[in-house]
């Protein structure tokens, strides 16, 4: 089928769009600023206005098809419905599938964001030779998706995988949940800068720390012990995650996405050591950390994959 | 189909099993000794004798068709073998299913023991109006299943939802796997009698204490304080291993079974208290905990069914 689609992650700082051709690659790109405070109408005619140019570089006597948009949940696929992202003031409530739908004139796919890059890990990036897989992303939050034997395992409420705000310690540092101690609370980009800067400084910062995650990253990577320990630690949460995923879903392979996963090694060593002390050794023998293999080019290749099969491909 | 058929519940001490008639009924029941150090052979032997015995009791025209049997884990249920269970030394790597099938002359059945209960609730207990649902079993240790959409989710290797030994605490008390904090040290009925201990004594017991977890539910159940207290810790952390469940599976329904939730609300008000501490509010809302219904019948019935699943029907 020479359908064309448009793949479209929605971000609480930037919208990245992609067409992708039939053939499945990323051909033209578009990125605009999200601007959630001005409202879903003026976010919608930006996005429309954005596919429209994506459009016309789909060639003579093919078409797009259909587009697949992702955003930060809680999001309600089945209604194509925004509730309440955290990231998103001011879409509460958002119908956007039907907003973008008949400012497009086509179907409109709605995905949660780590669905949607499980989704395209799984199809053609770091998940394609397993039929089961968990996906972690870690950046601003921490959270997750699940893919049980080729498909996406929802629960009952769309909110399966949410590994970030599991509890690792009921006394520890105060989560932007409200709870205590998530394991958002160890391994999150904005929580891994205040734990450096806490180390560094002996105070935990009020607000955002100085040098955000990325640069913990960078010195980390040149030697800087402090930044390694840091790192080291938020990996040893990053394998208890992944061994209470393991634990209760059975599934190997976990690929971790998210900007913080950039760090790779930095923070998959210590995730790897720490595994068989929190599952049964028998399990963490079989559990798999990597990281993802498509990069931002996930959600977008996931949501086009999506909106494809809207038009039964 | 009037076939009538055997659920063997195979546990560490004990080996109960029960006749079940065309209805679901267990209509007859044999108990032996389960003297693992013995061997297969011994213990197949016996069990073989038993089952003879009350497939005299079907009537004359009709036939017992088939023996479903579950045992403690690790257990292949495809190839039909005892693994290792810790409880059962002296039957380590048993081909059960074959040896057992051969001596009756029928088909059998082999589960882990806490799938086999959690699907006996499914169909006929606390989880027979959902199609999902969590079984946690806390007895001499923890472990649990997960029911999705109608059928056991297992994972790769059959040891899903293994939330026993899910770590709470790094740095908590060493549990029989080896790893520290486990679930398992919280709320399992030999760590709720040393919890007891510790609380009456100031120290922690070396082997076994005195005083049992059942009798320290009774203690509680009569208004003692400090029995209530160790029950409602180790509510807590049923909550955590609940929550947990929650946000991964996005399963609402959790059935507890096994000795240990005989206790009921002294175990399960402390857990319910500490759910929307472990995860997202709108999951806590969701998330309801209840006791088994079949209490120790609840392994027969489901390892019956699976017998005449065998006979497809």
């Amino acid at each position: 089928m020479d359908v064309w689609t448009v793949g479209v992650d929605l971000g609480g700082t930037k919208v990245a769009m992609g067409l992708v051709d039939p053939r499945q690659q990323i051909v033209a790109r578009e990125r605009i600023a999200t601007h959630p405070e001005r409202g879903a109408q003026d976010l919608v005619a930006r996005m429309a206005a954005c596919i429209a140019r994506l459009s016309r570089q789909v060639p003579q006597g093919e078409r797009l098809g259909a587009v697949g948009v992702c955003s930060p949940g809680p999001v309600d696929s089945q209604q194509g419905l925004l509730i309440d992202p955290p990231n998103l003031h001011g879409l509460q409530h958002t119908p956007l599938r039907a907003m973008l739908s008949e400012a497009l004139g086509l179907p409109v796919n709605l995905e949660h964001d780590a669905k949607a890059a499980a989704w395209g890990e799984h199809l053609y990036g770091a998940g394609r030779k397993d039929s089961s897989m968990v996906y972690i992303v870690v950046g601003t939050g921490v959270g997750g998706a699940v893919i049980i034997d080729g498909a996406i395992y929802r629960g009952l409420a769309n909110t399966a995988g949410e590994i970030g705000h599991v509890t690792l310690d009921p006394d520890g540092r105060l989560c932007g949940c409200g709870n205590r101690g998530c394991v958002e609370t160890f391994l999150s980009g904005p929580f891994i800068a205040r734990r450096y800067h806490l180390a560094l400084h002996g105070v935990w910062p009020d607000g955002e720390p100085p040098v955000d995650a990325a640069v913990v990253s960078q010195r980390a990577a040149v030697g800087e012990t402090l930044a390694r320990d840091v790192l080291a630690d938020a990996g040893r949460a990053l394998g208890r995650a992944v061994a209470t995923m393991g634990m209760v879903l059975d599934v190997e392979l976990h690929v971790i996405g998210g900007s913080v996963a950039k760090a790779g090694d930095l923070l998959f060593a210590s995730a790897r050591e720490v595994l068989a002390h929190h599952c049964y050794g028998s399990v963490a023998e079989r559990l798999r950390i990597v990281g993802n293999a498509l990069g931002e080019d996930g959600p977008i290749l996931g949501c086009a994959a999506q909106a494809r099969a809207l038009l039964g491909g």
